[in-house]
This record gives C-alpha cells, sequence and structure tokens, in this order.
C-alpha cells in the first residue's frame, strides 16, 4: 500500500508505525523493505543493538532518536518509548521504530505494537534477520541438521524479573527435549544456564559454542563442552552481546567454516581473544 | 571481501558458493547482501520455496536452475544437488544456492555446505528471514512477549522418516517447556502433532493458529484453540506451507493486527476460507 494512501484513506487508523528488524549486526543483513521504509522515514527511534550505519538509508532531512537501553546504566522506559511513537504517528509522520534483530525476538515489540493500536495508530511489522538464528549461522552452526535434530528452543538469559525457579524449570524441560538450545543474552547467567543443562541430563561431553558479536567485523565465537564452556568464555572475555548455542549441531562448524576447518577448536580460541 | 580477491588469492579455496536465505516469501524481505549476490551471480540454483520474482535481481546472462522438490512428485536429489553445485563452483563460477526462509533451518544449508567445504569450495553464508518467526510475525503473533513467554521452540512436522516415536516425544518434552511452541511443515499431521501437545498437558483451551502462505498476498490465518484447530484448519482446507504457533502469544493478535481487531476469529477465519 502505498504511504499517502496509508496515512490519508485509511478510516480505521491515524499514522503508522513500521516496527522494523535491523538485523544482527551486519548493515547488509537489513531487508529491502526495511530500507524503502527508512528512505521514506520522517522520524526514526532506534536501540543500542542497532548497526548505526543502516541510518544512512534515510533522508537528510530524517530525525533519529536513540532511544536504546544501556545495561546497568540510563534507560528509556518503555512506556516513554510507546507514548513517543504514538506522538509523532499520531502528528502523521512516517515513523519508523527500528530494532536490532527482529522485534518479536525478545525486542518487546508486541508491547509497542499493543499500545500503539489501542490509539488507532496503523501498525506494519517488518521482520529483520533474528541474531538467535543468524549468529549461529554466520559461526557455521546450522540450527537443524537432518540427523542430528529436528527442534530447537530459544531462550532468554536475561529473566532477572522473572521467577527464577519457574525459568529454571523450562531451562531443564528444553533441554530434556533432545534439540539444539540457543541461549540469547546469556553471558551472565551463563552458569546458571549450563547448570540448569546438566541438571537435567545433558551429558558434560555435550558440543557448546558462544557466538560474540555475530554477524558483525568484531564476531568472536569459543567452542567447548558443557563441561568447560563456562570457564572457556571467561578467559575469553566475552562481553555481550553474545548467542549460546549447545548441542551436537555446535560439531557441523568445523566442516562448514574455513576458520576452524584450518584449525583447532584452541587456536580458534585463541585467535579470537588476540582479537581483542 | 571482494569477488574477484576470493576467487582468485585465496589459497585455500577453489570457487564460492553463496549459501542465501530468500525469507519467507514477499520479495522485499530480502536482504541488501542476498540481492547483491543474486546481481553479480553467474548461476543460481533455486527451490520451489522461493518467490521467483527475487530471480529479476540476477544479471541478464546469468543461468537460473531450478532444484526444488515437490511434495509427492519428482524430486531432485540431494546428492545431485550437491553435485551440481560444487561442478560450477569449480570452474570458478559465482554460485547462489537460494533457498526459501533460511538455509539453516529445516532448509538442508549444513548438508550442501560440508559437501562444498569438503572439496574445498569457499561457502558463504547468508541468513534469510525464517518463516518460524515471521510467518507468526506477519499475522501479528509476536513468538516472546514479556509476562508471557521466555522461549520458544520450532519443531518440524516433516520428519517422516525419523522415528515418530522418538519424534512424538521431543514434542511432547517442548509442549511440557510452557514456552510458544512453532511447527514448521505441521499441515499433514496436525493431528498427530495436536494430540502430542494434548498428551504432554497442554490444555485444550491453549490458543493456536496456522498462518499459511505467510508473508505473501494469499496469506490466510485460521484461528483457534487445540481442541478445535485441526477441525478448523481442515474446514479453510489449509495447504502447505503454513506455519502453525501454540501458546499464550496467539491472543495478541487481536490486539497487534488491525485484521483481527476490526472482528471476532470466527469472521477472520470466514474472511480467509472466502479468499479462496
Amino acid at each position: 500500500m502505498d504511504e499517502k494512501e496509508s496515512r490519508h484513506t485509511r478510516g480505521d487508523s491515524v499514522g503508522r508505525v513500521s516496527l522494523i528488524g535491523a538485523g544482527p549486526g551486519d548493515p547488509e543483513l537489513l531487508t529491502l523493505k526495511a530500507k524503502r521504509r527508512l528512505e521514506e522515514a520522517d522520524v526514526v527511534f532506534f536501540d543500542n543493538r542497532v548497526n548505526r550505519s543502516v541510518l544512512a538509508h534515510c533522508p537528510e532531512d530524517v530525525r533519529c532518536v536513540y532511544v536504546g537501553k544501556v545495561p546497568g546504566g540510563r534507560r528509556t522506559s518503555q512506556n516513554v518509548i510507546n507514548g513517543l511513537l504514538a506522538k509523532e504517528a499520531l502528528q502523521g509522520l512516517r515513523v519508523v521504530r527500528l530494532k536490532g534483530g527482529d522485534p518479536f525476538v525478545f525486542g518487546r515489540g508486541g508491547e509497542e505494537a499493543i499500545h500503539l493500536r489501542e490509539q488507532g495508530i496503523h501498525v506494519e511489522v517488518v521482520p529483520g534477520i533474528s541474531s538467535c538464528l543468524a549468529a549461529p549461522a554466520l559461526a557455521g552452526i546450522p540450527v537443524t541438521h537432518r540427523g542430528l535434530t529436528t527442534h530447537f528452543s530459544v531462550i532468554t538469559g536475561m529473566s532477572a524479573i522473572e521467577d527464577r525457579d519457574a525459568l529454571a524449570e523450562s531451562w531443564r524441560a528444553l533441554a530434556r527435549s533432545g534439540g539444539t538450545l540457543v541461549v540469547l543474552m546469556g553471558v551472565r547467567r551463563l552458569p546458571e544456564v549450563v547448570d540448569a543443562f546438566v541438571g537435567a541430563g545433558l551429558p558434560a561431553a555435550t558440543p557448546a559454542a558462544m557466538v560474540a558479536s555475530g554477524g558483525t567485523d568484531d564476531q568472536r565465537v569459543v567452542e567447548g563442552t558443557l563441561d568447560d564452556i563456562v570457564e572457556r568464555v571467561r578467559t575469553a572475555r566475552i562481553e555481550p552481546p553474545a548467542t549460546f548455542v549447545v548441542g551436537e549441531v555446535v560439531h557441523l562448524r568445523e566442516g562448514i567454516t574455513a576458520e576452524s576447518s584450518a584449525g583447532t577448536r584452541e587456536q580458534s580460541e585463541t585467535r579470537a581473544v588476540e582479537r581483542r
């Protein structure tokens, strides 16, 4: 639908917000649709997880507003963000809400969409490449592989506000499912996550990898097993954002990437450390 | 890395294959990187799940080769595909292997990558938007939502060759995890999948939705509960490809999409049927 048409002829909506995923970091992993919406935007609200170079697609007179949250630091509250988005949309502006990865994968996009719809604002969702799939893929780890696994689960390690016992119980249930496990935002609570997986019966020798800054020039991969991955990640001084992958598929990396086929796991890790 | 450099100066590789995800159907959900690789391609091997309009990005003299599998019909064997990719790459051509969705989500991209690497061919992975996230999102269903779920699991319904008992057991384990469940390629085996979920203890009233042809102009959504979704999907004559979503997040659709906020679940379904 043409934007003008969208804004002026839709009886049920005032304004429009495009809720857009910017992908995992590589600015070329933006979609064509996201690029077009940025080119047409009057105002863009973006997060700290967004690679700012994608904002270069915007017109010269665009307003780009940073509403990101700094872990442990100042943050723009969700209410304030909701209010800002609605205010601009209700003035008839073309509003883009740009989030790292995909807006509906731990991105609170649902909350923003519901708030906007309640005010009659049209919400368009433009999915982005989520790092839950892309970070492993770019490290040479497919989350599914015929003969190894028929399913995968994606978990957040950041649910500090949730009931920790309930969370650990769901981690254990997922571990018992026998599929690939992907943990987003799991660096800080890695020991807890690994304990839950081992407690659920996963062998200590289960392959595991931490992919830091997946899809960026700073990508680093630390490989190990559930037995030693906590120590390896600590030694390599991995910082968020990072994606943790557990399962037999981690072993496929060796056959898929030129990098790890050229060296041992330890060399790969050392290189990663040296790149800091 | 520049392609010429890639082909002529890498000592460890002969040729290059870009293993690319074309996204869920909407040709604008292609990434900028995928578009660039298509623009540079000498030969493109594509699947039946790829929207053919994205091939328009290719140069005029490109060769586009269909290697898709028709369910129940003739199919190109994986060995033949592997051989074709390797043959072209070893001649120094710029080869694109284009798959619907993401190449590593039930796409057998891992098998192709391993085969190519074994022959010293450089493999580049370009993630695509997977319908496991995008189909629900485009239907107004976020797979995660604060306060509702901290995790989701993605399952294939197409593993006829796997041990069916083991598969049902993993479905049950995932159902017990309390997170959102997404089933790809689950139309044909929907009754089995639903039985496994209910057998694992999910209440019959658990919200469920089938999103058919997500991200295309033919997108249709059927909403219900585990109790009635099999019948509703049958009545609506949903055909593959479709994505099945189970969990409380399905209810969010009402607040997120203009479509379902304008009508009841039944009206929404009826509209879907009428669009056929």
